[in-house]
């Protein structure tokens, strides 16, 4: 799975320190994880904000000569993989864009359920828009708002959009860092001295030029201002059941300082383990798929006491498989990325740890390519329930017919992917480990499993017929 | 020392396929860990040699239009980086001279240690040299020898080179893989139908857009001919001890199909489990440094019986540190590269896994970056005895003042690094790994651990003075 | 001149052509003299537009790829020098924009001088501009008609436009071709077969890879709608008297063919002769500053039966001048491209022809070059009245307090650019020299020499204040 | 003719001033228009010679930064047209090569007939050639001479080239300006303060950025150092009649300052009425080729008292025509970049002024594109005489069989391209021409038009069965 879903947007943000753009820089960096189609940074300089965002890598995208073009102490930036709006350079963030306001920088992570219906009343009442994505509905929300001041409107605007979202906007005046009430996407906030710094994943303050220090998660519903003077905090949304996203915790965040306050390395192991209690194999070697089945077999070998051994390597020369937007077979990929050791895996009972089945052609190839290298026998352990339905919510996932668990069940697939054993976590086992990791709470977001949306359910329905 | 250590390149060929250069460029995908500073493919059609050979990856330098521009049932190809010879355009491999036989196009793997005295003699009766490679050496011997055919002006020449060399040569009627007497460096055979296929490491041979039947290794001393007619093999060196570089066991080979006819993961396994039984650390948990010690670190925990656990993450995105030969600092690489995961070293004994200490300044990084992360103890475990003498056997290494091990005892090291304890495996493990995995027989050169030379002996001591 | 003032744009089109944007590239390459900034190029197929508009040549922007990628029977392109809106990619045109009658894709050449007020109105309404040309003005005004037809819509929001303008549109159904009541920028339209052809200026027409037949210049006023199933032409606008650039006539439009369906080489010819009758030089050698005085200098070489002489020669390897908007000194570029012939100026009386002097300083930078070439004297002859008011219809003029002849007399201006006599042609002399080309209708815009204007006078002269 | 003779090389060298890699990079601007496949620059400093030499026009290869890296008071420069060696990177020039006399840079302008036969001899003597030029072949004759000093290795090799060459040559301690004792190919040397100067032509003095004072001409036979402490001529060669290229004269040299210290827009100018002598045509327009034909046109129409008119111009936005050296039809080209101007031909007898027919495609093009534009008939007259015997002595031109004139009369020539009179320059009026601007002497080479070689007589007339 972590050859097919795909990272949806991360953030970065910097108030008050004299080379902003130069620390998101870095930052991004350390969230390209994230998103490998586009990077872009924008910053307020006496009034005016400048940007550049264009298609590639942050380090193909900027050197010192385009950074020094982005001076100031305010800046966000953005790393993008196309949850929705087409893969090109008009759609690269941070947009810049003119508002009654002044001039608006506009950076998303996450996914408005209702932007067509928004689209079309915006553009029936006179809008154009300049880009396919979601992230400019809310530019123009807020310029049409009769509100006189900008909060005021940005929190009008905010009420009209339901999804999934982070945002993070630049005015002349301050930084705005904003989670819808859900709170699907993370979040989080850091001091660097006297500076402010925010971020999708909290490993993007330990970069070595950074080092900010944590402080806490933007909350769900909470819209914070950062200038110059200070902080302020508004909560103009009606109180409602947090759902952060499980799949940020299975694979999307770097394992070494998680989100949404959670150390994501601890919790995969806790899914290993839990995976083994569900679905142990006696007496096979335990080998993760590389780099996403990593900390789940170390759970899993360690619950079941049998050596955890690298039987997959990958080759990291061309980076991800999935970077390129273009007709690239993804299974030609995997095959040229992952290659089995032999040593390792010859006349072995095999048990590969992966953290997820989407359309079922990834595994195949890999359960293939660990066969062809002598394995005995293949037993494959997913460390997520079966994924059965899309994400709305800022998740880039193929349509529901094209998941393999959608339409079938776990030994129709077993028997597709041709391994000889195949298990998933359970949706009660997933939720007990997360709840357990949330010191008993609750917070989680499981649509992709289970199927039931709390969100703008009404609407996907719709999209789903 | 996988960050401080450069491969030293990777020859791939092929004979016979109508799609030659195309298999090269494959091949050389799954060898770009061997060399990122130049990539070139040479091929042979209708007696004309066309080259492409330039700075970059093979990706970077290779694309369909290309590979179009080489077309032909014969090529070789050639990574690179430089262990002689500036890192520039015009040193990037193959070669492609014109000689009395023709246009010859070679490529080297290796280092030949009497180069400077060679060129001094043939500048001074006459010789320009377009390169500064060793590279061309060969080439210019071979077209003033007074022999008559090719192969006996090859033989000729090469009976006047000393060092460690693997060369693949194309002439107009065939491909020429030759492999020093001591065999230093790794060359393999393989079958694709009716084509052979060489590779430095039988890896390529496994990609699947290839998938070529490992035959052998080309032998120590080997000069192996292949035409369409058939092949050919002359073994005109003195018989001599084989000295088949033990760094390619360590570190260098990919391990999932090894060098030298070995398998390295299994290798390292053993060394890791060697170097337990010699410097065991009770309690601890086994931290490996990605990617080098990964393997060291499965046999050091599962001798030990302790816990293999991914304290270190890599980022993936930007390649290899010490890609670029520009100006960057090593170590501040190191620190944008790794990064700790707090949840599994904070409060814990960490035992770190390593293939080698280099300068001492990488690994005093690695150490530190464990210690911030809230590691109680730091202990420091080398899958190889002390680094102390420089390579002269086509490994890229400091001079030896700047060895730490050179200079310095391990408690002097271990003082530098800032680890708790720091041990190696001792020369006498080492070589003891490694025979038996060759099935009892001593044939490894270890030059660099234990400062003796057996080649050219008397040339490198003067180098070194 | 020629070395300050700036094309505008360069517009074309086709209708009905199975390579439409072939013949358009081809086109564009002809016109690549109204605009050296950004090239672009939009298609219709299927419904659906696309579009490539980059910063860069036409031959830069475009290949045989990126023309593959538009494929379709009907196409508009566009080069472009900023008149208004910054030098930057988004700025490049076709824009393409939805809007409720479906995507449009509009290039302009002109300039829409209540372009402010309109946005300020459109923003107040709720729009928001994601460039900052005049062109997306139109497409906001047509989206936010009321009226149910496109035409309809389309009339309803040029009618709001006071200006100077050519406008292509493309639209799912057809491509519309606009000129401003007025008719200041040309535009004229051509038989290809059973194609339509559309460009600002027909020696596009004659480009050998097109060879369209010239039919007519498109009407003042005139909205041309081309269709597959026929041509339709409104004319909404109230009759107002026409008024042709005078500065295409004088240096824009090149030589071959003219624009407003008159030649210009005859013009210029007239011009010059016009120029010897009012001020004359006996006894000198004619001298054209190269390429923008070639044809004034023929007529008033053969007006005063004297030797017209290639004193002056120019270096066509980097382009324009002023192609480059960074900040390179213009004055540098001009001693850079433009080299005196010492053989046929040294020792003469010098009589320079160029077409206008707009701030001095290039003229005096020519003077001098002459000069130091070792001329007895310099007359310098002006083929246009002096330019003392800046236009507001489509050419980029600096500031008023920038233009020398705003606020110096003649003799003022002689002592600046350092000539011994200068002379500029007589407003009434250029204006009887056009009005006779005309067949003896006067229908051109002279502002820029009388620092009268007819149209949005009233906005114009608070500009300038 | 213009379109279809390639300008062979250029030269530019500076010792002494702080800033010679700027210097020349600016000489080289002004020397463009000798060759378009190549630039480079190579700069002594410290003993150590730095090169970039690479594919592309001056501004392309060279920017502030490439030029940093060649610091040094001493360098010299190189554009290139192939007229031997294939079109490719490692054929750029300066080549800088290592002897035993230390590096030398190198850079010809010029051809070495017998080059072939040394290059064979110095191969057979175990030379390996890393480029295909002529130009390497003195180095290895240098580096392969008993002499003990540079000069006299010089002077040795020297003596065994056979051909046409201006050679610059940088060693550690000097620049080196060599002439062949025919002096076919033109170098001139200027004051710059206390600097040298040396170019190919003495237009590249007199650039904005330069300003150095003509001083005179290398020498036929001169072999100049100039070396910090001072100046020093060698003449070794045996006298010999002088044969500077009359191409140079009739249409290579940029006409400012000319070549072989005459001027060449005088020396056209004499052409033209020369050739208006031999051929009258009267009551024409005189219409020259742009920008080849100018000179000649002007002195024709002088002499004629006939109106000079530019009914053909040029676009000079993609370059001259036969830059590129892939495979683009000459002839298209031609078609793209002239354009007629039908209000000066249409109707008229045009006389059409060109220097020279070599295939006779390109002249048919031309008289093709006028008589399309209305002219009623066409006179082709050519400044040159017949061109029926290839060039060996630095032109690149046909093989005597692609020669139209080689095997036709002028009246079928004159079928050929479709003119109603066609008429060259005699060979007697030539001479005569180019003989009183010299003075009196006759030193002028004429082989391309006699066919009669004086140097290298017998290999090229080998070279030609």
């Amino acid at each position: 799975m972590s050859f097919e879903l795909r990272h949806e947007c991360g953030l970065f943000g910097v108030v008050g320190h004299p080379e902003a753009s130069r620390l998101t820089y870095h930052g991004l960096k350390w969230l390209q994880h994230r998103g490998q189609e586009s990077a872009g940074i924008a910053a307020v300089n006496n009034g005016a904000i400048n940007v550049r965002a264009e298609m590639g890598l942050v380090h193909e995208v900027f050197n010192a000569g385009s950074l020094a073009e982005l001076p100031g102490e305010t800046a966000i930036g953005h790393v993008r993989y196309s949850t929705t709006g087409a893969s090109c350079q008009k759609n690269a963030q941070p947009l810049v864009l003119p508002t009654k306001f002044g001039p608006v920088a506009i950076a998303l992570n996450g996914n408005i359920v209702n932007a067509p219906e928004l689209k079309e009343e915006l553009s029936a009442a006179g809008a154009i828009f300049a880009t396919t994505t979601d992230t400019e509905i809310l530019v123009h929300l807020i310029h049409r708002s009769c509100q006189r001041k900008f909060a005021d409107a940005l929190v009008e605007a905010l009420q009209q959009l339901e999804g999934a979202y982070c945002f993070l906007l630049l005015t002349q005046e301050a930084l705005w860092a904003i989670r819808d009430p859900a709170g699907y996407r993370p979040l989080a906030l850091a001091q660097l001295g006297l500076c402010e710094v925010l971020a999708s994943e909290s490993v993007a303050f330990h970069h070595p030029q950074i080092r900010a220090k944590y402080e806490r998660e933007v909350a769900p519903g909470e819209i914070l201002k950062i200038a110059r003077a200070g902080q302020e905090s508004l909560f103009p949304f009606p109180k409602q059941p947090v759902r952060e996203c499980s799949f940020e915790h299975i694979y999307f965040a770097r394992p070494n300082y998680g989100v949404f306050s959670q150390g994501a390395a601890k919790t995969r192991m806790a899914i290993g383990g839990r995976l083994w209690e569900e679905a142990p194999v006696e007496g096979g070697v335990i080998v993760p798929v590389p780099d996403s089945g990593i900390f789940a077999a170390m759970g899993y070998a360690q619950a079941g006491n049998l050596p955890l051994a690298f039987g997959l390597t990958r080759d990291h020369f061309t980076g991800r498989t999935f970077i390129s937007p273009k007709q690239v077979s993804r299974e030609q990929g995997v095959d040229q990325k992952l290659c089995a050791v032999p040593e390792i895996v010859a006349g072995q009972e095999v048990v590969l740890i992966d953290d997820s089945i989407v359309r079922g052609t990834t595994s195949r190839k890999i359960v293939g390519i660990v066969r062809a290298a002598g394995a005995s026998r293949v037993h494959l352990r997913i460390s997520s329930p079966p994924f059965c339905s899309p994400c709305f919510f800022g998740v880039d996932t193929p349509r529901r017919e094209e998941l393999i668990a959608a339409n079938n069940g776990v030994e129709q697939i077993r028997d597709y992917v041709g391994a000889d054993t195949l298990a998933y976590l359970s949706l009660a086992g997933l939720e007990n480990v997360l709840t357990n990791q949330a010191g008993g709470e609750h917070r989680h977001c499981t649509s992709c499993f289970s199927g039931q949306y709390f969100t703008a359910a009404a609407l996907i329905e719709e999209r789903m017929k």
